[in-house]
């Protein structure tokens, strides 16, 4: 059996997402700035997909800024703010521990050019609160940037509130959502959110392509500077097959989402059920805000490396901590936030599903990762310690 | 008929293009950043897609970062040497009047950043000299950025005498190669280059995907952070599909270069000596050194616009000036830098042709556009001002 079960790394693109592409390659191949027939054509598709994308997210096709993903998104979300912001001599940004490290490794950099970063710790669930947001906001505060969910141990932050927080005390903010757009409702129009960044191929869109929504009036700031597309705050010729099949993966996801979500989030109970019964694990992340896909535990006395290689031998797919980080011999920042021990939070393991996974596919990830924990145990001086009842060597 | 003459502004991806794509939309859709067997066999594609541009290009595979087109590359390789530049003084950045707008509007921001720059002028042929370029070079210079050929005129540089100079002083040299690279033979291991950039869907690659190479030792500053892709100098999911499209685009274009250069330089000079035979027209760019499919004239008396309407009725289409620049008013700064007056650069028509054009389509541009070129006189003051002597008013 072949079981796919890191979608939060990335997904299969979906046939209606390929065909759209495909449409685009084969004949929409214009460069959608020509005045000509078949530029025009491919201007046409591509306001089409703008229209598609903010139909789906509640906003206008204006506040819809193409980029080449979620890390762009990020990057132009965060500098935007803290350019706008310097220039009225607010160089302070709240962000939190959690956050992807497209978030993280900006907020270094921006700390560098001379702006000061707040990142608030968050609870053991992982949940940011609406009060600490409050209590961290300064009269220089240009920007609060919450993920919407997390893309380790799938926490859905109180956005809503958050964001009302910031609207009330008038500080813009931004929302990284790359992994809870098409996976958990999303309303622009009701939700006090100025940006967001999404990206296609975590809802079995393609790569390569990911949008910043920006509220009409924020201030933007372009990363890539040349010609005059995405209204002169992005270059680049557009993307149009990427669009296109981002548009169609999107329309997909949003029309099915409470049903994909309900069956989604019924494999994940039975998986986390099944795998709080190995001794010694912990399931990372919040039981209620959770990510529909979403499974983290770490096993004590289990290395995560070797615990995804002996599950890839029998054909299943998953990960520890975030693909983005898979080469850092680092614990994950998310585990470690949210208080997982050092030596535990190298065990963790993260099983993210889609509704292409099945019941079938959940059994045999319940009898094989209990399987490998032992196995690996049996082999680990760090468990035999923890069985004896002494503290633990660090790995 | 309907001939596509627009092959500056993007071209038709080719059917290896397309097939390597699927296979990755449809099989290969691991992110090559996970552990598993999928995520590795994407891996490997990745590092089989750069080994195969590398070779292609006369570089190593470690020399190759990909981006998301040529803008992002234009824009990094700015950035990367002006800031390396900056932590030792040197502030000072050359290029060229003729440049693509990444690249002048990066120099614009880093002018505003605090550096210098110096655009050199070039010919009415469009060519930059060495010794213009030796010229300019100051203590201070930390880039020499010129173009390997012009996307307006088609004027191809002479980069190995430039990169010369530039490597005898030391002076870092990045060349936009966007519309040469797969056109013009280029082997990286002879020629002094520090840095180019290509973008794909200039040789019926895919749009969204491009490199920057840098060469084993070049400073390079990241301008999307986040994760540790391509050795950490640029964040996000590696677009496997369009790298694995714009490598198998890249490997036809170069496998069959100077069959196709040849072929399509035929039917540019047969274009060329037709519409000559048009009174008060005007060949832009250098009759010599001149990309293969590039023909750009200018009719006096005829607006670019109309000129391109009426083309496009006739199932023509083509460009006046770049896509990037369509929805401006100004006239191209390339045919300004060159010499063109301004009311003529109004009226210019640029046909970029490829392997995929024919005899028979260039035969009914020769008589198509004419006949355009004569019914917009027909109804124009300043063409009548023209034909009867006097000084024309300005369109």
């Amino acid at each position: 059996m072949q079981i796919y079960a890191d979608n939060a790394a990335t997904t299969k693109p979906s046939k209606a997402a390929v065909r759209a592409m495909l449409s685009c390659l084969e004949q929409n191949y214009g460069n959608p700035s020509s005045l000509h027939h078949i530029g025009q054509a491919a201007a046409e598709a591509l306001l089409q997909a703008r229209q598609d994308i903010a139909g789906c997210l509640g906003c206008t096709a204006r506040e819809i800024y193409f980029t080449s993903g979620g890390s762009e998104a990020d990057n132009q979300a965060l500098r935007s703010a803290a350019y706008a912001g310097a220039r009225s001599g607010k160089k302070h940004l709240i962000s939190t521990a959690i956050e992807h490290h497209a978030i993280l490794h900006t907020l270094k950099q921006l700390e560098e050019e001379g702006f000061s970063v707040t990142l608030l710790p968050v609870s053991e669930t992982g949940m940011v609160t609406p009060e600490a947001v409050q209590a961290a906001i300064r009269p220089d505060t240009c920007l609060v940037s919450v993920m919407f969910a997390n893309n380790e141990i799938g926490t859905i932050e109180p956005i809503a509130e958050i964001g009302a927080v910031c609207r009330e005390k008038g500080v813009l903010f931004h929302t990284d959502a790359v992994q809870a757009v098409g996976h958990v409702p999303i309303d622009l129009s009701q939700l006090p959110v100025d940006m967001l960044s999404l990206s296609a191929h975590k809802f079995h869109g393609p790569k390569g392509v990911g949008v910043l929504y920006a509220k009409r009036g924020t201030p933007l700031h372009s990363l890539i500077c040349g010609g005059a597309q995405e209204r002169g705050m992005r270059a680049g010729t557009e993307n149009l097959p990427a669009i296109a099949g981002m548009a169609a993966a999107l329309r997909e996801a949003c029309a099915n989402l409470e049903q994909n979500a309900a069956y989604v989030a019924g494999l994940r109970d039975r998986l986390i059920a099944g795998l709080e019964t190995i001794p010694h694990s912990l399931l990372s992340g919040d039981r209620k805000n959770r990510l529909a896909g979403n499974v983290n535990f770490c096993f004590e006395g289990v290395a995560g490396e070797a615990l995804l290689l002996l599950l890839d031998a029998k054909g299943i797919c998953a990960s520890s901590g975030s693909a983005c980080t898979s080469g850092s011999l680092e614990p994950s920042h998310v585990l470690l936030a949210v208080g997982v021990p050092y030596e535990a939070a190298h065990g963790s393991l993260r099983l993210s599903l889609s509704a292409e996974n099945t019941p079938e596919e959940v059994e045999y990830l319940l009898k094989a990762v209990p399987e490998v924990v032992t196995r690996l145990r049996s082999m680990s001086p760090v468990w035999r310690d923890l069985e004896e009842g002494r503290k633990p060597h660090v790995i």
